[in-house]
């Protein structure tokens, strides 16, 4: 089938899915799925298998295949996510902000899906099952585009969710896969844009840089986490300390990690020390700028201008001395990549100057970086999260994969 | 000056403009520029002579020439844009959704400028002011492409509002004008995703579709509106007629105004004779379907294929009888552009069906679609009016030129 072909299905099902749609469908389906992927275990493990031994013929590395590997707790994992989105409000059909205008009818904005959402991601096939069943669970349909290295078990896995579809009755088009892995399926798909609504890349950054700049179609993106920590002058120590060695070592290879350090001058010559050695006894490098290492030099190598900015990924960190709050916030909207920033201080005033002026998704006030997430933010699963400004920022969940229509009604209201 | 140093300068002011930005100062600036626009008047009608001279010289249509004339009651509506915008409710800063987390920290929605704006428009030298103010009111920077034909009237509004910013000490290029009309300008512009984030294309289609097809930035789109009105057999006769009316007639060159008429079968009989005869009356030619012509075929035209789906902007009509609301809904949905369409109905059910099944950005109940409109819905002015379905759909006021990001209030949390 072309890709055209496939939108078009998979556009029809979607609207013949606004009339049938409702919550307690959805959630049949979704507790069918769980107990299909329950009972298909064995399969989907066998098929998996497929996938990573050509993997390892293929010569993947060790975290390539790792990504790739299904096992018990993996499945658990995806028959978990099925159950948790199951349990998640459904948003379509909320009116909110009613209000009756002075010539008497009512406006008010009805959440709605937004339509046919492109799905392009690489080695992992939970993203298969998480980013259908949310896609589902918001009204939308959903047409996929996994790596090729993990062929069958994402045709497993679909075959498994449109199963499921057909035993509801819904048209199982709802939820489909790209049956080429070829590229230039997806350079076709980023041109269906009557067709399709939405694009979701999910992956590496050159992966998501060609999408965005092939595509017709909105994309949401999540290009890279380059977080940053303020200390300000009027911060509690021992606070400080603790979100600097959490937001960088807690977890440090995920984009919400914290990646550079900066310090106020004014307390820095107290602080530093303490904080490089603790975050040194933690495994991690240090990179500093020349007053980093004029006040706690000891294993402390020099900065270079690109270690500003770089997503490390990894248990490196660069700092820097900063000469206060203005510089600090100056030095995050150039350097940083717009995702989470953190201030650690006492001072009211400076708490909200850097909530204001920090142009970033997520903006925090004597917190880790890490805590940036949805299932923390209270969403329920993310389907990602979003670099971007438009539509959504941060964290997406549910609420994100849906939009709004005006909805008027009247009592024989015109034009005058 | 290249659309790229452009661009930086206008980042740059807008970051700085995050931290100056006081809903004081941008209505203490919006004030600045209409008393500067009324002082300069006879400059401006001046200047829009040159434009005009050689818009005629050029052979400009009658309408493209009315579209650019500046004159007092223009220049009036200028102003008063000004007086509006100064007076509407800051979006800013607002902050929606805080809820305190079982960890103890709180997590709230701020509302944020979006960042640059490109706005890409044609021939009316009102854009320029009404864009520029409504981006700067919502704290963004802006970049306007004016079309050619409008050359020097541009140049002297953007000079006035420049003047305004710098007279409150707001850097100049918050506001700011390529300073080239060459095409190749505005596909310069499309690529600087790093340093604009969201282009608005206002004019006519092929503009639109040229600036999606080309932007790496997001892009906010108006494409047609091709408006529906089905009359259901339950329908108030009276009612049903003062609707079809208002929305074929009030003022047909406009995107909300009806261009596909759909009577159930069930009234069709009764209803198609007078509501045909009186939008006759109105001048307006219709081009029924076979039944439509059975039931009342004097001076109605066959409609061809091409006539339901089409974009008349005129006092033509396409007139189709359907077999009830399941047929409407459909033939909607897939002929529509999913601007506006309305349900005349006494039954609840069905309006309620109408109302979450009809997949457009305004869906109505007994009320007219020309009602579809930023200002009659309570925004205050209107940038445009999205077809799209991402971040925002239907009419974009103040609050569509904002953006949220997540705030995040700790007392020393870290990711466990």
């Amino acid at each position: 089938m072309s890709v055209r072909e496939q939108a078009l299905k998979t556009n029809r099902a979607y609207q013949a899915f606004l009339k049938t749609g409702t919550t307690r469908l959805k959630n049949a389906v979704l507790d069918t799925i769980a107990e299909q992927i329950a009972s298909d275990k064995d399969y989907l493990i066998r098929e998996n298998r497929k996938d990573l031994e050509k993997g390892r013929q293929d010569g993947l590395s060790g975290a390539l295949l790792d990504r790739l590997a299904l096992d018990e707790k993996r499945i658990a994992g995806m028959i978990g996510a099925c159950r948790e989105v199951a349990a998640l409000p459904d948003p379509v059909g909320k009116i909110s902000d009613m209000s009756v205008r002075p010539e008497g009818f009512r406006v008010g904005r009805m959440r709605t899906p937004i339509g046919v959402i492109g799905i392009i991601y690489e080695a992992r096939p939970n993203v298969t099952v998480e980013a259908a069943i949310l896609c589902m669970k918001s009204g939308n349909g959903v047409i996929l585009r996994g790596g090729s290295s993990a062929f069958h078990s994402n045709l497993a896995l679909v075959q498994i969710l449109r199963k499921a579809l057909r035993h509801h009755g819904v048209p199982e088009d709802l939820i489909a896969a790209l049956d080429s892995t070829d590229r230039k399926a997806v350079d076709e798909m980023l041109v269906q844009d009557d067709l399709i609504h939405l694009i979701i890349p999910r992956g590496g950054e050159s992966l998501i840089r060609s999408v965005a700049e092939k595509s017709r179609i909105p994309v949401l993106k999540h290009y890279k986490g380059i977080c940053h920590v303020y200390v300000d002058g009027t911060a509690d120590p021992g606070m400080a300390l603790r979100i600097a060695v959490n937001a960088k070592v807690q977890r440090p290879a995920v984009c919400n990690a914290m990646e550079t350090l900066l310090v106020d001058e004014a307390v820095a010559p107290v602080f530093l020390p303490d904080l490089i050695r603790k975050l040194q006894e933690a495994g991690v490098e240090i990179r500093g700028c020349e007053r980093t290492r004029a006040i706690y030099g000891k294993d402390v190598l020099p900065a270079a201008d690109a270690d500003y900015g770089a997503e490390f990924l990894d248990l490196i960190l660069a700092v820097r001395v900063v000469s206060g709050i203005d510089e600090a916030i100056g030095f995050i909207n150039t350097h940083g990549s717009a995702h989470t920033d953190a201030i650690v201080t006492r001072d009211v005033a400076r708490a909200q100057q850097f909530l204001n002026e920090v142009d970033s998704a997520s903006v925090m006030v004597n917190a880790s970086t890490r805590l940036s997430d949805g299932g923390v933010y209270g969403l329920g699963a993310e389907i990602g999260i979003s670099t971007d400004r438009l539509h959504a920022r941060g964290p997406m969940g549910l609420e994100e994969l849906t939009t709004t229509k005006w909805v008027v009604m009247g009592e024989g209201h015109v034009r005058e």
